[in-house]
């Protein structure tokens, strides 16, 4: 089977002519205004839809998130939406500055039953659609425009006399031209002009029109042509609330909602993590964070990203990906050593200035904004070099790596995750360190010394108690301070060794603080690392010079085989 | 915690001023070059990376679908990528159309081991990078300007010399200047006029320019103008083959791809199914359909998606989120009943006219153009309506329910998707439709039937033995047909009743064949339907009606207080 030429059988889309198009010079400096459509086209389009203590929690989730516009069901359709819309109203669940919206047909009976839902609401928003779209038109209603034009006419007819006669609640009506990307633009403009005129929306009294791509149909922006297409030739524009409605058929659901705000939407209709009808209509999470990142605050609050993907998942039954922008498990993670590498030093830097613009290679945003840890930001992998491997040691154990150390582990390191095959925890790698720098305590051992001095003497004497085998002697030596008195003993052992590099730290604080001393000697003229910790520096750095002697006596050498560096 | 105040930590991307850019009249109309980086920025970013099995299951999958361009791997910085090289070429895995591409760092025994890995390879690409972006400059390398291109032209000289010196390879050599979205582009200009003056290409021997957005960091219409900028910008366009590398941090990856292209970019680096650092790179299998849906044959295969998918989850050990466009299992699924209703008129008249352009609603593709079937489409849960009840009793039982008992039906399906609270198989509906009408056979129940008439006279005579409640006795009556002259002889037991409406078709084929009557009836003046099965005609409308009447009653009919309107 191959792939069939679509040349005949798909048509490219037909773009609106706006050559003069302002949008791409735009940037987007406030948020629109946000609609969750959660609980009504996301709920629809799950396999087991929501019962009604689900659809609470998730209402409830919404409002704490800072959503003022809510569309909550479809209550003509539905006794469970209808319910679900009685029980908000009837035990006062909805906070007084929300609005509930509620999807209705263009049909008498419906819009009928819609109100009975609505008996009470502070703030309502009845949304009604019906189908513009040619093909619709067409194949499944079979009527023309003057008679599409008229369903819509009788419907707001019919909704704003219900609306007068509540005057109890605070009305907003709304209309969708349904699959607006796929209407004639000047059909369009034609329809919604007849539904504002009968409505009668002014600029004090507004009413939203809501032009969905219910299907994604091109690449986007042709959608946001369409948006300031319709936006310059509507009228009275000034009396309407544009609003867009994206789906994500071709992947670009998120940059249509971009784009279209951009080229003049007030508003955006959208879901948690892009829940909806087949891929999902826009994810609101993205939207609202990609304008965080520009310094935009969304007026949506996901400083606590983890456990609101918790709850969406558990109402809907649905996994949120773990690449999903801003919230997935893995977003955050860089397993490659260069990207390790330079994360470290941007984080490094961002410690000594706190307060400056963000600008952490790899990361474009902090963490912490969504209340995630930098703990998760560098995992280890066998693709990873030194950076991660480092990075992990320092964050976690407060072990600082001097620059050659850290590549000779990171090749014991990458040898390990070659062999398990694995991602390598943190755990893992101390563990690791460990073995092959702290425990080795063959053939030699510290067992106790003493330094002593002499006044107005630059030499210092050390005498070390060692162990060899088992063994104890003690040995002696003098320099001018202990690690060179130390090695100078040492030669009198038969070792010819002597100090390349030196440096050494404290670890922890307090009365558990101790001192780690990384120790590069070179021992039968190659140069070998060791490592030792102690309560005192002096012990902590000779306790590094036999861990130098021992792995240098030690047999099993790793082979540095492979290089240090590692992958972009 | 609530979400910061974003303004002081995080800065507006700063566009480029292209007020004249022409992009956005542009269409896609011929596929760009594609390049799989799967092998490679994929491979670094998964938890576990894949192991040489993995990596050459996925290389042949590559092949496969149909790309030419495959980077499969780092071989300077890891020895498994090093090993997996070697072996592609040492065993001849590498079709002779097909190009391999390595990465390495702009280090010169990097570059040396590079070769190395690819010595006696057919067609390889080298794609050598190093950071422009100011950030890294400062933070990760502390170069300044000059030595940032310094480091460039001295990697494209080694490179351009170790290429001369393997005349056996047909080589072409890449260079990205990393992260060049944030890069200042007249910078990115500079540095890559350097390279291509550096390395000699010419409009016979094109080098690639790969313009990566290594993270996502504004709406995607400003890569698009920076692609347009660079392209007018550059020395010797025509020397050159300008590739993008989008990543999917603001989860605009595609759109980015999609813009940049149309912007003038010859080529995209992605993966399948967008796996990659953090949130992935650019999808190539959504690019390549949202080419298709437009008319345009990518050139890569995808006719067979679904084993493609499962391969790659293999081989990730990542999922495919449900929604993902083109391939998740919830994708071609329509559960709302006005979307069901919808799809089954626009196939039914693509039926007649299977050559036509495609125009189903809600589906932006043909399922049969990826391998997927018609089947999973229409899924019934409590959101949905008559249309999807209808049309899977229609597609897997033949059945063709006329119109009103569609509505009639579908709110016994309703009540029963409420009270269960799941989805409603296939299986489900079917038997609730037998338990609804054909098994109901109390009281009535008919036994046989003999039909007569007389030459010449336009009146037929029934006499059918039927059993009440277990006891038989005949009946009979005169008609103008069957169907009359079983009512009449009904109301001769006292039942007053009369035919509204009657459908009837077979169903099945050959010797399975039967027919199935719908017959609705109306009954002490209400509107009841009957459905009766037989292999005779006669007798399956006698059955519906005798079924009509059992319903009637039978004390359990279903209260109809919700409408069979469905959601939108």
């Amino acid at each position: 089977m191959m792939l069939k030429d679509p040349s005949t059988k798909y048509r490219p889309f037909v773009a609106v002519d706006l050559p003069d198009r302002q949008w791409p010079s735009q940037r987007i400096e406030t948020p629109p205004q946000w609609c969750s459509v959660d609980l009504r086209d996301g709920n629809q389009a799950l396999i087991d839809p929501m019962d009604q203590e689900r659809k609470q929690r998730f209402f409830d989730l919404l409002v704490k998130i800072g959503f003022k516009q809510i569309e909550v069901g479809f209550p003509s359709a539905s006794q469970t939406d209808f319910d679900f819309v009685r029980s908000l109203i009837e035990e006062d669940k909805v906070p007084d500055d929300v609005t509930i919206q509620v999807l209705t047909q263009a049909r008498p009976h419906l819009i009928e039953r819609t109100f009975e839902s609505l008996k009470g609401a502070k703030n309502a928003i009845v949304h009604v659609y019906n189908a513009t779209d040619p093909v619709f038109r067409r194949v499944v209603f079979n009527v023309d425009k003057p008679q599409c034009i008229q369903i819509a006419v009788d419907a707001t007819t019919q909704i704003r006399d219900l609306m007068k006669a509540a005057p109890e609640t605070n009305w907003t009506f709304q209309y969708s031209p349904e699959l607006f990307t796929t209407t004639e633009m000047d059909f369009a403009v034609e329809i919604v002009n007849a539904v504002r005129e009968t409505f009668g929306a002014s600029a004090d009294n507004k009413m939203i029109v809501n032009l969905p791509a219910t299907v994604e149909c091109a690449t986007p922006n042709n959608y946001a042509d369409q948006i300031e297409w319709f936006c310059r030739n509507v009228e009275h524009r000034d009396h309407l609330i544009v609003s867009v409605h994206p789906h994500n058929d071709r992947g670009t659901g998120v940059a249509a909602a971009e784009l279209t705000v951009m080229a003049g939407a007030d508003r955006v209709e959208g879901t948690l993590f892009g829940n909806g009808e087949r891929t999902g209509n826009v994810d609101i999470v993205t939207l609202a964070m990609n304008l965080y990142t520009q310094g935009v605050h969304p007026g949506l609050d996901f400083s606590n990203i983890t456990p609101i993907m918790r709850e969406v998942e558990h109402c809907n039954q649905l996994p949120v990906h773990p690449r999903h922008p801003y919230v997935g498990d893995l977003v955050f993670t860089a397993f490659s050593g260069s990207h390790q590498d330079a994360i470290k030093k941007g984080m490094a830097l961002r410690k000594e200035d706190p307060d400056s613009v963000w600008a952490v290679p790899y990361l474009p945003i902090d963490p912490l904004d969504v209340g995630r840890s930098y703990e998760a930001v560098i995992r280890v992998n066998s693709q990873s070099g030194k950076g991660g491997v480092s990075y992990l040691l320092e964050q976690e154990h407060g072990i600082e790596l001097p620059r050659r150390l850290s590549m000779e582990f990171s090749l014991v390191v990458q040898e390990v995750a070659d062999r398990v095959g694995k991602e390598i925890t943190s755990a893992m790698i101390y563990q690791t360190f460990v073995d092959e720098y702290l425990a080795k305590t063959e053939p030699y051992s510290l067992v106790s010394h003493r330094l002593s001095s002499e006044p107005d003497s630059p030499t210092v004497t050390l005498e070390a108690c060692i162990a060899k085998d088992g063994e104890r002697h003690t040995i002696s030596g003098e320099g001018n301070g202990p690690l060179a008195a130390f090695v100078k003993a040492l030669r009198s052992e038969g070792h010819d060794i002597e100090i390349i590099d030196y440096h050494e730290h404290s670890r922890g604080q307090g009365a558990d603080a101790e001192a780690i001393a990384y120790v590069e000697v070179r021992v039968k003229g190659e140069a070998v690392f060791g490592v030792g910790t102690d309560e005192s520096i002096t012990s902590a750095s000779i306790k590094g010079v036999m861990s130098a002697i021992n792995r240098c006596l030690s047999t099993e050498e790793v082979a540095p085989n492979v290089t240090a560096d590692s992958v972009a």
